[in-house]
């Protein structure tokens, strides 16, 4: 069977969420031949799905008329239950076999719950959380920490190929693949509450910036996310790529989490302070390496701007 | 000029300290031709120097009558203080113009101290923090975040080029190199930590933890120490490459640096209170992963074990 049979037999995919996220992976199903049948609240992303030749629809139930498998990509467990029970919700129309692909960050308990209402009304469900950012999703080579029945990933095989470049198959339960992303989660957001301590420690030590960029890069002391994030602060621009609300939320998480299973968890916990200050200063919407700017407030270190050029 | 007349003309070398960093350093130094003369309190540590062709001495002050450039590689700064100003210190016995190349992870603070109380008495210093680990030291390619006027480069650079794969000259102060350490340590503790967390957090959510460290590494989650210390977790094998009580030590100086600075540093100290609740329950012997024996104690997650295969 070539690629091109494969992608007519796939026929339409839906993605409720048409964020960075899901808009990325959205045109990247497009670019892939398949009909794309798309939704969300914001109007500017869905004239952006439009002008890259997918369809947009008026509801979440819309879409789910047209289209048998659906990406969920959107911000938590509340938009998640809205856009799949709420009034004109993808549950309204989506047939028995139907699939749900649910990409958003969430709650290992809350898509267990999800995984159970589902399952009553015979629609199928992919715990399918994503990592890569908005260029990589656009690309379709996003990460996919995954888990449900094999049947599900059958079903999802296609679509999950064209969105991403590794899809973690990590059990056949609902709650699995949220709980690798959870602990994804909880490592990325210390890390750059870290690396931002670092920096502000070292800066205030007297040390140049960007010689301990060059420093820590080569040294034990690296991250994945100081590496990535560190010019940032370096550039002074903190132009978001992921805001620091979204570790409000996904800190959150993994706080809630915690303490579900009376597990303590103070590492994670005290870099949610740190994200906490930094949105409670006003810099929710900056890029999350703005949380450096918590120790700014404080102790009046001062930070490389944008114009040091 | 020839190597073997450069090495000639180096002269003898002075290694104060000879645990697992020292003597690595000191055999390497004895391996590419220098006449190498050390000491330390533990007599197991001075036969291993002897049986690798170095000669040992019976004090400090001793190695400085023989050696006009010291390596000094103890566990602290009180260490630091007793050998070079203590009885039978370096001091006694070190001639004007002789360089002590300080390696210990100490607070910036206090090698300003100690340049300026060694240049009173016309010695030289080099604050030069090393990294790498027993294995790259005796391999000669340790780390050095160096500081100190160019003459004391100039002086040690036969040494520094033999024991160091990387030498950083940070500038011509001593305190850089040491504040550069400690933001290295400062990260490479709470990675550590942060790792141990994460790991039991996926634990108690009943993730295998062989596939977690398997996604984690392949994800934005990384860590250089993630890679390097979550092993040990997965093979139940806490034999200390490097100790809990390391990190209570290293760790303690970033939170009082931070204290001396009036500047929080909340994730660093979080992550020294589990160093010391590991150290508290008795592992601070033992490999600084075990730090997630914390989480165990507290919660009785089962952690992997040596016999699992």
């Amino acid at each position: 069977m070539s690629i091109m049979e494969k992608q007519i037999k796939q026929g339409t995919v839906g993605v409720v969420g048409l964020g960075s996220m899901g808009l990325g992976s959205a045109l990247a199903l497009v670019d892939a031949g398949f009909d794309v049948v798309g939704f969300d609240v914001n109007a500017a992303a869905v004239e952006k799905l439009q002008a890259g030749g997918g369809r947009t629809v008026a509801s979440p139930s819309a879409v789910a008329r047209e289209a048998n498998i659906v990406l969920v990509v959107v911000v938590n467990s509340d938009q998640v239950d809205q856009v799949v029970f709420g009034e004109s919700g993808l549950a309204e129309t989506l047939a028995p076999g139907g699939l749900i692909i649910q990409c958003t960050t969430v709650a290992p308990s809350y898509v267990r719950q999800l995984d159970e209402k589902l399952a009553e009304r015979e629609l199928g469900l992919l715990d399918a959380p994503i990592s890569g950012g908005s260029v990589k999703a656009r690309q379709g080579e996003l990460s996919v920490m995954g888990s449900g029945s094999k049947a599900c990933f059958a079903q999802a095989d296609e679509v999950l190929k064209t969105v991403a470049a590794k899809v973690y198959e990590l059990g056949d339960k609902a709650g699995i693949g949220s709980s690798m992303k959870l602990v994804n989660q909880s490592l990325a957001g210390v890390h750059i509450a870290a690396a931002a301590e670092a920096m502000a420690l070292g800066i205030h030590m007297g040390l140049d910036p960007d010689t301990v960029y060059e420093v820590i890069t080569h040294s034990a002391g690296n991250s994945w996310m100081f590496e990535n994030r560190v010019p940032h602060i370096l550039n002074g621009d903190y132009t978001p790529h992921s805001a620091v609300d979204i570790f409000v939320k996904d800190l959150g998480i993994v706080h809630s989490t915690g303490r579900e299973l009376t597990l303590p968890l103070p590492i994670a916990s005290t870099a949610l302070q740190q994200f906490t200050a930094a949105s409670a200063a006003g810099h929710g919407r900056e890029d999350d390496s703005a949380v450096i700017k918590v120790y700014e407030h404080l102790s009046g270190l001062k930070l490389p701007t944008a114009s040091k050029d």
